[in-house]
């Protein structure tokens, strides 16, 4: 019997998911592996693949079979109806910019990348500015296209590619209600912390034993290093597909924390890929929700998890173990108090859970401005330094820890940054719902058993895949639509308490 | 102005060249970075990109393209004129095969291998035979197929694709001059050296430690490390593309040469590949130019450099500066003796340089009998032992250390064996021209000082790429024709000297 165009469908993108999987291990090489002098090639060989992955999506072959599945869709199940409408969201994001934008964003991309770099050592925004403003005039009309073919505000549309279903009109609701509660929330916090701050944690670690312990932390939640690895490099990140997931870290010698949670913040987003649904694997419905569902992942297991009391009661002996530490200092309160200090601060790489919203706030504000015309690259830091006034408490003496401090929107990334805070809003939501369901959560983490937590997410998020909205996808696995309230309920409880 | 034929045919083979670099990422990271559990997902990636290969080769713009340019050909250069013939060349052995055959022959071999894993452990071959035969039924049809579009004999064919140019006629005349020899001068060097033994080496070597003479080692002989990696795997082998060479090897605790040896085998190849035409990188005729050569090639830096005195001389030091070992039979000229022990042996892959062509030799009138229908599978393992004991003077116990020793045959690797022995004359013609036109090449060596032995190399050798056939590239490199006499006067010189 021949193949229907379903069939052939899943045979193409069967192929798509090798290539990108493909990808993945010439990612992870060239960040872990290979030699410095090999990236000219390297890129070669990225470029050739991407643009093999991009004809893959833009054939004419393809879009005739998605049309033709469409048409024959009455003979397919839930699952596999899902994954035709995954098919064409992925055709229709790649067939929306012609290949001249592409290649005009490209260059554009790495010229301001460039300048970026130098302008954020000297702190000089001038120079950078024209080319600021070519990306966002590029990007522009970039949104412009994918709104048109996806019916979708410009705005919008880029927002659907890293938070799919998400509108502006949801993130101004859960923004709104988020803004107005968490200055006086940060106000109140440093306050309570500074009348009882926790002891001083210092000391040298030598990377292999941070490295031992991070290891078994990892097996103890579950990440199967028979098909995944933990390297070093030097930002953390997590590339692979589920058969062969890798995650890194950095483990800086004075700080006993920063890789150990580098870790489990990624090993999050590797248990994500790793619950996602076997049987579609290869499938665009079997693939993750996007970007704010797995910053919600991450932050589930370096936040939620690794900065709670029950996780740091199971963590002292091992710190006592491979790092051979003990006192005060090290007892599990204190280290609870250490790991959840509120910092005003300007960087938003090095902002706190409690603190990290404001930075995504104004950003998400200043890139909507920026797109629609209303605020002009040239008034960008000046706008960024009011705003942070405003949001954060505090101006940058210099653009480089103010409106040159990202890299996302040198190279392109417009419709991201929102992802950050939904993923954390998320997370608090799942997390209220998962210790409302499981009366024992506490009692299995403090004793180092983790299968609950994770049996729950992959139950309730990993195992969806991308077969909804990140509306429904939450709103089914919590029993609430997303909102705001549970972020709030978790921060006041947990910021506030009276210690 | 428009493309011409041939300059989009560059453009498709630079596709080809990325995708190849991309494989050989992939295959480096399976056998030295990869957790075991992801070796599925793996040979689907390496499947899809090997596919996608495939079809660019053999697809019909490709081959309208080769035809356009072949009647436009008058406005080509030199260098054009051999890539183009090296691009039909390329086309013809892919689609010689028609899609069928690849693919009975992909599910053939992989049953066959199978078999022969549990062939060779029991020592049974007739449970493997009848895996073996079908294996060698399809090669038949195979080099048929093949020998018909290459207007060549079947056989030939097959050599073809390991040593381009070269022909049975070639072999029959260089085997058959080295097979007369070969007996007596075993012998002869075994009497000899029995009467003048080594003193025994022995000690326990941490890989740590021959790991880091083997990086000091492979620094001096110019391996650029900046574009390259030095790690370990199972078996040594060297994978990437000139802009990311990575070569293996395998450091045994109880000897001290032969993860060095290992290491500078592959680095023969390596800096083989880096040698390649610079300007035709990306381009087939900027490829190396067959196993033979790339056997030749690692020759030299193993067996005729690494095994001689003047190296020997140099590595002393840096033997006690590592292994931190001395005394009398680390001088020199022990080592030397150590080094260059004949050994009768049944198993190729642990053969000295004296005895290794004696077992290419058997494997190379077996195989080609096989081919011809001359001899039937299942009379294989009495014919080897008839052959090995007068080729080697000794008959094996079992077929395990009989013609169940590689794993060539089962995977359908005809016409390969000969590229072993090629390799070697080759590797000893070439070095006898380089040591009469240098005669500064012991005291550099000695003082290790590699450059005018690798820049010799590269100038006559590496720059050609796959400009010429085999032959013609050893006659310009060296001077001469191809011939055993250059071999045959290097191992009587070395193996009969008077000690």
């Amino acid at each position: 019997m021949a193949a229907t165009p379903y069939q052939q469908l899943e045979e193409e993108f069967r192929r798509l998911h090798a290539f990108r999987g493909a990808l993945a291990v010439l990612r992870w090489d060239a960040a872990v592996m290979m030699p410095r002098g090999s990236a000219e090639v390297r890129g070669e060989q990225l470029a050739a693949l991407e643009t093999e992955c991009h004809a893959l999506l833009t054939s004419p072959k393809v879009s005739r079979l998605i049309e033709r599945a469409h048409a024959n869709a009455q003979g397919l199940e839930d699952w596999q109806l899902a994954n035709l409408r995954e098919m064409r969201r992925e055709r229709d994001h790649a067939i929306a910019t012609p290949n001249a934008l592409v290649s005009r964003l490209a260059k554009a991309t790495a010229r301001a990348e460039m300048h970026w770099l130098e302008a954020r050592r000297t702190g000089h925004f001038a120079d950078y500015a024209p080319h600021l403003a070519e990306v966002v005039a590029l990007i522009r009309d970039r949104a412009a296209l994918l709104g048109q073919h996806l019916s979708l505000a410009p705005y919008d549309a880029l927002v659907d590619e890293f938070s799919p279903g998400v509108r502006t009109a949801d993130i101004d609701t859960l923004f709104k209600a988020v803004g107005r509660r968490l200055p006086n929330l940060i106000r109140e916090a440093v306050a309570l912390q500074t009348e009882k701050p926790a002891l001083p944690i210092s000391g040298k670690f030598p990377a292999a034993k941070q490295r031992a312990l991070a290891l078994e932390v990892l097996k103890a939640i579950g990440f199967p290093f028979e098909r995944g690895r933990l390297d070093e490099s030097e930002h953390p990140f997590t590339e692979g597909i589920p058969g062969d997931i890798r995650v890194t870290t950095r483990f800086a010698p004075g700080d006993a924390f920063q890789g150990l949670l580098g870790a489990l913040h990624e090993a999050g987003h590797a248990m994500y890929d790793l619950g996602l649904p076997q049987a579609w694997r290869d499938q665009p419905v079997g693939r993750n929700r996007g970007m704010a569902l797995e910053e919600s992942q991450s932050l589930i297991i370096e936040m939620l998890l690794g900065r709670s009391r029950p996780f740091l009661a199971y963590l002292k002996p091992l710190l006592e173990k491979h790092l051979g530490v003990s006192g005060p200092e090290w007892e599990a309160e204190n280290l609870y108090r250490h790991l959840t200090r509120v910092h005003r601060g300007l960087i938003r790489a090095e902002a706190d859970e409690l603190t990290y919203p404001a930075h995504i706030l104004l950003r998400y504000e200043l890139e909507k401005e920026l797109l629609a015309g209303e605020l002009k690259v040239a008034d960008l830091p000046a706008a960024w330094n009011d705003r942070a006034a405003a949001r954060l408490g505090m101006k940058p003496a210099s653009d480089s820890e103010g409106c040159l401090q990202d890299i996302h929107w040198a190279v392109g990334q417009f419709g991201y940054f929102p992802a950050y805070a939904l993923g954390a809003l998320i997370a608090m939501q799942l997390w209220e719902a998962l210790r409302s369901e499981r009366d024992s959560l506490d009692q299995e983490i403090a004793a180092g058993d983790f299968s609950g937590l994770f049996g729950w997410l992959r139950e309730r998020v990993h195992a969806s895949g991308a077969r909804m909205t990140v509306q429904d996808l939450v709103k089914e696995a919590s029993g609430r639509p997303l909102s705001a309230a549970p972020a709030l309920r978790y921060l006041e409880a947990k910021y506030l308490e009276p210690r």
